[in-house]
């Protein structure tokens, strides 16, 4: 059995995450993490006519950089696992549609970094793969056009509203041994406090990542000592302190070793509100700089918890509050690993 | 290895849809199926004040008479695979919410009711899971209004648009020894032949499910009348015939074991142009009609392809073509089973 008590995976089978390729756009190449990307891009066009097309063409950036690292082709994958902010998720469709690898659609706003991971982890681990592909994106124009107001209105924000991160991450995993292993994963609860503040995610998605998080050490019977590192995809400036507050009162102390991912990739004096978001927001940051961090002995075990804001405007329009996930990913360094 | 081919998965470790439930709307209710579904409505409302919360009763309806039916409750199963139509599938994330089951969100159109149910399938033969759910949703009203236009315009369609099925289906996967085994799937890969029109899915569509049929049928090295029913989910009266052609072309005659989904919930004189789509056509026909053939033996074995169109309004307007794909999953009667 692979699975601890309710909602956790344990991947007994030697999973490895063999390659990871991102790709972002100017103010996240601008960032205090812009030399650990793979692809830049010095404006939000990405060589594209259009926000949605340039979205794909993250997508497809980082995908193609991460096969480059490994030497592979499209042809060598089982399947594609993706999916992005776009209704539809239609940055991951065509994309899908590009390579042509056998594709699963997820969706769990910007937990489907971790959702894609986990998932295709549990494939490779029972068997059902031999090499899958995670991977997301986002972009700040087309998410702005479509949660928000198009970004051309110039409307102004509050200081708990996040930025969307312009970006994409893959991640290639399989048994072939390399450095990084991928050893758990903890699938989320919707959790909904009633935020109905669509400039707000980050207070209504800490309660989606403390209850992950309680629930991965619950089941994995750990303390978060066992991690160098528990990362959350987006809470922002504004969630980040929630998380570590909730939970405290359940006798869980994060204090020093959790980092927001949207507090990791912009500079402060960059001007991003509370901080960054986005599917894209935890994958690079993970795929690009929290691997290296692993890869370098910096850090050995990292619980990565990719936040989702499920938001939809029509749900907003109708007076509903906005449902959250976060589901969680242990990362560490192989031993033994290449 | 639990991997045949690139796309197919074999599922050894005996799994099995113990129970599914359904709910349709008015249309689907004085079809020719409508006494196999477990919850009718008589109108669209479905007991609600807007088409969104119908459709979410729907999906709420569909799980609850599935687990009422094996007397299990949400604190039962591990996890909840759920998709629907709607923008950031707020069907399957607001009955997520209601019933607190850990909730991995899965999105591929129409497609999403074998992508769940394969996915969970998974999940269950890998021991990642001891129960899930699979469950989608689709409602006439609310994609009309987010995929084309809303209903009150009364816009004249063409005899080749499709009628979105009102409806839900889920279904429980688990080991626990039941009448009906889940016993492979085959992932599909996305396909664009380059079809634009909204009005035209079967069209679309038809192509994709070939290509799955056809993968499906030289991973596992079977011939076309392995089966006694190939059924597909929404191809219509216009995508029937050419996934048949197709096929032929490969060498595989399904011509007298195929069936589409979307040319069996409706009479011939209920106007629904070329036939039922949605994410719920597939569902309820397999879930509500199918089983119950299996299980009363008229049916042994069923290869059961859901059909996606990948439709998405900005990409139209941007003059993209739709993409489509199509996943299948194998239903067996058990022998033995109870």
């Amino acid at each position: 059995m692979n699975l601890l008590g309710r909602q956790t995976w344990k991947f007994a089978n030697n999973v490895y995450l063999n390659a990871a390729g991102t790709a972002v756009g100017p103010m996240e190449s601008e960032g205090p993490l812009g030399s650990y990307f793979d692809k830049t891009y010095n404006n939000l066009h990405c060589g594209q006519k259009n926000w949605e097309l340039a979205e794909r063409q993250l997508m497809e950036d980082a995908i193609n950089a991460c096969l480059q690292k490994v030497k592979m082709k499209p042809e060598d994958i089982n399947f594609l696992l993706a999916g992005d902010l776009l209704n539809q998720i239609v940055s991951a469709n065509y994309t899908a549609r590009g390579n042509g690898i056998p594709y699963l659609g997820v969706f769990g706003a910007c937990s489907t970094s971790m959702e894609s991971l986990a998932l295709g982890a549990a494939l490779v681990d029972g068997g059902y793969a031999n090499r899958v592909v995670a991977a997301v994106s986002s972009h700040n124009a087309t998410a702005e056009r479509q949660f928000r107001y198009p970004t051309e209105y110039g409307g102004q924000k509050p200081d708990t509203a996040t930025f969307t991160v312009t970006g994409a991450g893959a991640a290639l995993v399989s048994k072939e041994v390399s450095d990084i292993k991928i050893t758990s994963a903890t699938v989320g609860k919707v959790v909904d406090l009633g935020i109905k503040d669509p400039f707000d995610m980050g207070s209504a998605m800490a309660p989606a990542a403390a209850d992950t998080i309680a629930a991965h050490f619950k089941e994995m019977n750990v303390e978060p000592n066992e991690y160098d590192l528990i990362a959350t995809g987006d809470l922002s400036g504004v969630g980040a302190p929630i998380v570590k507050m909730l939970l405290k009162e359940q006798g869980y102390d994060v204090s020093d070793n959790h980092r927001d991912c949207g507090l990791m990739i912009y500079r402060s004096d960059q001007q991003v509100f509370a901080g960054g978001s986005g599917c894209a927001c935890s994958a690079v940051v993970t795929y690009g700089y929290i691997l290296d961090e692993i890869r370098k002995g910096n850090l050995k075990k990292v619980l990565m918890v990719a936040t989702g804001a499920l938001l939809n405007p029509v749900m907003v329009q109708q007076k509903e509050s906005i449902p959250t996930v976060a589901h969680g990913v242990v990362l560490e360094r192989a031993e033994g690993g290449q």
